[in-house]
């Protein structure tokens, strides 16, 4: 039976895209160095400490988690995340905060409420492909802005605001931007930036969906968020438990301005899971949890350093690279290459990766580039994966030693 | 600032009905019975053999069901349910099946492939009022057929979908139906109807999204689900281990043909829990399931039997109510009662339940009757908050030996 003929037109757009998850390489050796996985390494998932808070719920609480409400955990965890916001200059009013599965949900939601078919939702290029393929669910209406070392070009968004205004063009109603550690460039918003972006949504009258999931995860400084500087309510903040606790938790949280969280669980429905909700407010409720964000930062700055270091040592004199100050993710630009077809030969010697073209929404863009994660993967690995990868993009650099080519 | 103007008209739209979850009683006391809870009873919950099971998981694979892929137990869940859909006359093809967060994302999802702001979806009448939540987040367009003590009224239904053909007026794209053990009023669509419906679909060209959320929960004999006897590919299969297993764990699974489920995996995106898959997958491997199934049928039949009892011997003689063959719910009801006034006085008194005008789409319907759940409370529970319903009501029935009303 032939069931397109039932789906409403907006709904067959969004179809016409490849599946979500083309981004995720094929893997063919069951030895492959995944590069291309953005999660935290596995000593870093508190196993024994879950392990512990789940035993100690289910003694203490019975079958109260396991229902669609009534656990005393589960309803302590908004309160623990709002603390934490507070304490980051976010301090979250009544009715601001709702408990999200993930960043994912909250990007979800913001999207539902936000963007009907012809709304223009504005994003970062490049961009989290997951983001990319949620947009498109909504809208095909999705334009990009570049980015530089410093983040999203601010100055580039403004003359172009400018001039659809100017032209009596559609202007943006929402902007997606990961300000810090941004996925996957690794690079950072500048404060300066951060000033004129929340100016510009007052005077081009957007919101901003500010990703936050990996702002704590900074190597020096904490960046200040968006939402700790959004006196007027234009901040959509969406945080996540994913990359520091464990990202099958599936949570995370919105905080934003009581109306559009109320909006938002009007299209939440049941979507959410209150036996974890309930775990991860008693492990929260037992660790150091800021003791742990600070020994995490100190391993993916390891992490971190190793990447770069095997970068230095095997890719060809001409790829060049952001150092991310944070995060999970390095972004590489090979001059010439194309990455899709690098991945097959990639995938044949046992490496994966994400192609850069996934992180641009349909403007062929990012065929030289590519996308590595130094979160997951142990030194030794990265180490063994760059050299394959080097080697496939035409052999090392001529000066080991070199600088840093940025 | 006023964030409406931000909205599109379809969330506008959405956002005018009362927000969900409406129906849920505002509890004014501690020691209020709540008659309106359609979980399942706290022994019910295989708290200790999940604990096991969250143990044994995390003692064999470590981190991996804390990451977004990767648990091998996870990877089983599928299977795991295909089976039992096998045995169950659903023998289900590849990619037929998609795990979901409990039925409500089955239903969420369903709408979001199929219903555009100027689509019809029908429903019965009453209905389960999350699923009426979540159908007018898509379209406004809701119609309604009555049903009876065998069910939905199938020929009221082909009498209209007849004359809506010959006045050249919409049909409805989706038929949404819970044909056994139905929320609210307990009835089962009889085997005759649902080959009717059934030929009905076909002739008219529409699909059956069917919420089999209590199916296995007969008192008797299990009836057969319309997805056992679809041979054309367009039944929906919602089927849900809330009931079975826990509602806090959010389990359920999608089994429809392999192109609906496709579309539905599109607008999925993250939202799914791999920590708490790996952990059903791993108890559902270690425990006697249909055993379990069994032992809970007897249970329910028990407090089925507790609660016709209650409302034999308290309600006002000219109130009258279904005596489900399985599941959760009694309604009841009552003529000339105001069922959204006395749950005022019933909230006072320390009873809670579900006025039955919230299971009806805007039609003002149900003023006179109300949801009771048998499943949540003890048998002695219930005689006292039937006891104190039936006072509030109007007094006794005058033979409290007297038959069964219906």
């Amino acid at each position: 039976m032939d069931f397109e003929r039932f789906y409403p037109p907006a709904v067959r757009a969004a179809l016409a895209y490849e599946p979500p998850g083309a981004w995720m390489p094929r893997i063919r050796r069951p030895d492959t160095i995944r590069l291309n996985r953005g999660y935290p390494f596995p000593a870093a998932v508190p196993v024994a400490d879950l392990g512990a808070a789940a035993a100690a719920l289910l003694a203490r609480e019975g079958d109260a988690p396991f229902h669609y409400l009534g656990s005393p955990a589960m309803g302590r965890l908004p309160q623990l995340l709002a603390s934490r916001s507070a304490q980051r200059g976010m301090p979250v009013g009544d009715g601001e905060l709702m408990v999200t599965m993930g960043g994912a949900q909250a990007i979800d939601l913001t999207a539902r409420i936000l963007l009907g078919p012809d709304d223009l939702v504005a994003v970062e290029a490049p961009t989290y492909m997951e983001a990319l393929e949620t947009f498109r669910n909504y809208t095909p209406h999705i334009i990009s802005y570049r980015m530089d070392e410093d983040g999203l070009d601010v100055t580039a968004l403004s003359v172009d605001l400018a001039a659809r205004r100017a032209a009596g063009q559609p202007l943006p109603k929402l902007l997606y931007t990961i300000p810090s550690f941004h996925n996957p460039t690794g690079t950072t918003l500048s404060p300066e930036r951060r000033r004129q972006l929340l100016a510009m949504a007052e005077e081009y009258d957007f919101l901003i969906l500010e990703d936050d999931a990996y702002g704590e995860l900074a190597f020096g400084e904490i960046p200040i968020p968006l939402k700790a500087q959004d006196t007027k309510g234009r901040v959509i903040y969406a945080g996540s438990l994913s990359k520091t606790i464990a990202p099958g938790l599936r949570l995370g949280w919105v905080h934003a301005a009581a109306p559009l969280v109320a909006a938002m669980f009007c299209f939440k429905k049941d979507l959410e899971n209150p036996y974890v909700q309930a775990l991860a407010a008693e492990y929260l409720s037992t660790v150091d949890y800021g003791a742990r964000v600070t020994a995490l930062r100190e391993s993916y700055r390891q992490r971190r350093d190793a990447m770069v270091d095997a970068l230095r040592r095997h890719t060809p004199p001409d790829a060049t690279w952001t150092v991310p100050q944070g995060g999970f993710f390095v972004w590489v630009w090979v001059p010439g290459a194309d990455t899709v077809a690098l991945l097959e030969a990639a995938l044949d010697e046992g490496v994966g990766y994400v192609p850069g073209k996934y992180c641009f929404f349909g403007s062929g863009e990012g065929r030289e580039h590519l996308r590595l994660s130094f979160s997951y993967l142990s030194p030794e690995e990265m180490e063994r994966g760059v050299a394959i990868l080097g080697r496939l993009m035409g052999g090392r650099r001529g000066d080991p030693a070199g600088a840093n080519p940025r």
